[in-house]
């Protein structure tokens, strides 16, 4: 099989080791990963499974299927989950150090935050064979560590960066009055695909989903979603109700293109806004103050920045603009946040939200995204994604900023 | 906001009795729906927030946002989700008759198969605010209903079934020697996209997920993947292990172009296999056998056929074929199954599967993909999506057969 690794050995240990401190800081005493996108951080395989991390000693990757393939691709070692039933005697066995040692009630660490209850409630009791066991939720532990990027993420991620840039100039060629926003996007996605993209965008939140991102121009781009971003869109109906309707473009209306891709696993995100002719003032206006606002985040984003302080000058700017009621989505709809971590999933840690508290440290992604809508009129904005670093935050994304004014 | 109902409230409101009345026969006294896809279903809206329906009586949905877009969308009532820490309270005071009804313990069932445990246990706790309540499984309760469709939905998989026939005929003008998998996928996605798929494929299963299906051929098509299905592919790599990959497509191998889509919310699901020259004769006896199989499957699937006894039968054709070993993969990578149910999600019941003892009913939709793997060399099979019916099934997608064979 062609199969290689794609994440080297010596990074799943320093990821293993990582973990392991961590969950000694929190009197863990296993870890227990479920999730597709958590067993392939920590494996480097995506097979289906359980990983198994001990907070000392060696961990593995129990593999249901297929195992082969898991052996080829995982830094750690790979063994046959066998029945199901059994898995807590399973894992008693390989961890007796873990599961027979103490005589007090075992700890074990999940991702509860995407594992679904059905197979906690039946983990929880699987894992009583060898005593008393606690299942608990391990996710913020995780969601911690995997904020800080490695120069083998990073160039993940810009890779992605330069797939969104091409295929944003390609598919501009074809932006005209009379295109509908489903078809132009059916072109974006076509040029991310050829490059690389693997035709999802995965999130961790519990029913979000995405395709590529939105596109979504004039007064359809300003009708609310469930989606927990600052731009909606009429969306194709109510089985799909966010981001791309058949609805055509029109001159002089706002055209909000929010696009990812996700290329080796890494997703980018950055928005342009264009118009066929020209825009009302007062949208001139708003974009304007959403360059203003990326700006002052960029002189912001520096190690030990409090995430929450970031957003709140984000506020500060769009009031002092008379923009607040306008910002990051229209009165009871607008989402609360300025930013988000990017990286395997597209709403990573850490957000720059009120009660996101923690300051900055340099290897995190960050995803920023001031933008302002006008019921019946449409979204205007942008977003870049950032890495920070010890000195001011290198933008990964690099597709010329400004309003694009198309004749 | 140009939001119109796209399911009537008569549909919601059959919904709403059957739903109510699979809950009495279970001894349910409310079931709390919370994805999105099921409050779709229920609801005729997939706003955030969750679904509370009364054993008897009229449900609300509990919405977070975007209310103003849920009142637009929704079949049943429509209240703010307000505060979540008292979630429990707003219950009780909403339905006084379940919650403070009985003096026992109430007993409230919920879509535990895909909620979050972390969710999961913190609702567990907001519904104890009246009392003592038991949060229960009731994915079985909801799936059974969702396997019988109704002509409306039928409707929506016919769309999807022009949609994927149209394309693929499409994209065949492009299918030559050296154009790579992830290129003439890419042509594919746009074809479908343009006529209104929806950029997502639904499914169920916890890790699964899929982009619009399998574009795979030769040696790159038999390679096991973690996907739940009889066809893996090498994929773009560890963070993508399935389906399409860089590989050109060369002469005189097996193509096997897996595609679905989903419009209005219904998802089709149909392969086909070609070959640019002439296949193996082993393979070509092989695919001849998976139109055996299907043509027998059809004979079989009526009305209170049971759905194990069909798989089992299209193990005995492979077995007596000799190629029992290669029958929807290879080895200890098999898929254990002949068909799956269609709908919202692509994986719904029932399940032609092993273990799977119900008799089908008329209103059931199922996939049937018998196919065959040869590693080293590739996959070969067909499959077909049908409605069962009192009389014979019909087929709802209606791309011509046999072994499509390029120049």
């Amino acid at each position: 099989m062609d199969i290689t690794k794609d994440i080297s050995e010596e990074i799943v240990r320093d990821r293993t080791d990582k973990l392991q401190e961590a969950m000694r800081a929190s009197a863990v005493d296993g870890f227990l990963l479920t999730q597709n996108i958590d067993l392939y951080y920590y494996t480097g395989s995506m097979q289906s499974g359980y990983a198994f991390f001990p907070s000392h000693g060696e961990p593995v990757f129990f593999v249901k299927r297929s195992v082969e393939r898991a052996k080829l691709e995982s830094g750690i070692m790979v063994k046959e989950l066998g029945a199901f039933r059994i898995f807590g005697e399973t894992l008693a066995k390989a961890f007796p150090h873990i599961f027979s040692g103490t005589g007090g009630k075992v700890k074990i660490a999940a991702d509860l935050d995407v594992l679904p209850a059905q197979t906690y409630l039946k983990l929880s009791e699987l894992l009583q064979a060898s005593g008393p066991c606690a299942l608990v939720d391990g996710s913020p532990i995780i969601r911690r560590q995997r904020m800080i990027k490695s120069p083998l993420e990073i160039s993940r991620f810009e890779a992605a960066a330069i797939t969104v840039d091409e295929a944003l100039n390609e598919a501009l060629n074809f932006l005209k009055p009379g295109v509908t926003e489903l078809e132009w996007m059916a072109r974006v996605e076509y040029e991310l695909r050829i490059r690389g993209h693997i035709g999802l965008m995965r999130m961790r939140g519990y029913n979000q989903e995405i395709a590529t991102g939105m596109f979504i121009a004039g007064s359809a781009a300003a009708i609310p979603t469930y989606f927990d971003g600052p731009a909606g869109g009429l969306g194709l109906g109510a089985a799909s109700p966010q981001s791309v309707s058949r609805r055509a473009i029109e001159r002089n209306e706002p055209i909000l293109m929010d696009i990812g891709c996700c290329i080796d696993g890494y997703v980018i995100d950055q928005t342009r806004t264009a118009v066929i002719g020209e825009l009302p003032e007062k949208l001139v206006h708003a974009y304007e103050v959403s360059e203003a606002i990326i700006r002052e985040a960029e002189r912001g984003m520096v190690p030990g920045a409090i995430c929450s302080a970031l957003y709140a000058k984000s506020l500060e700017q769009a009031d002092a603009e008379g923009l607040s009621s306008h910002f990051m989505g229209f009165g009871a709809d607008q989402a609360k946040f300025l930013g988000h971590g990017i990286g395997l999933e597209i709403d990573e840690w850490p957000v720059l939200a009120k009660g996101f508290d923690i300051p900055l440290e340099a290897g995190m992604v960050i995803a920023v995204e001031p933008k302002f809508t006008f019921p019946g009129a449409g979204v205007v904005g942008i977003e870049n994604s950032y890495l920070i670093t010890e000195g001011s935050p290198r933008a990964l994304t690099f597709t010329k900023e400004g309003l694009i004014k198309l004749p």
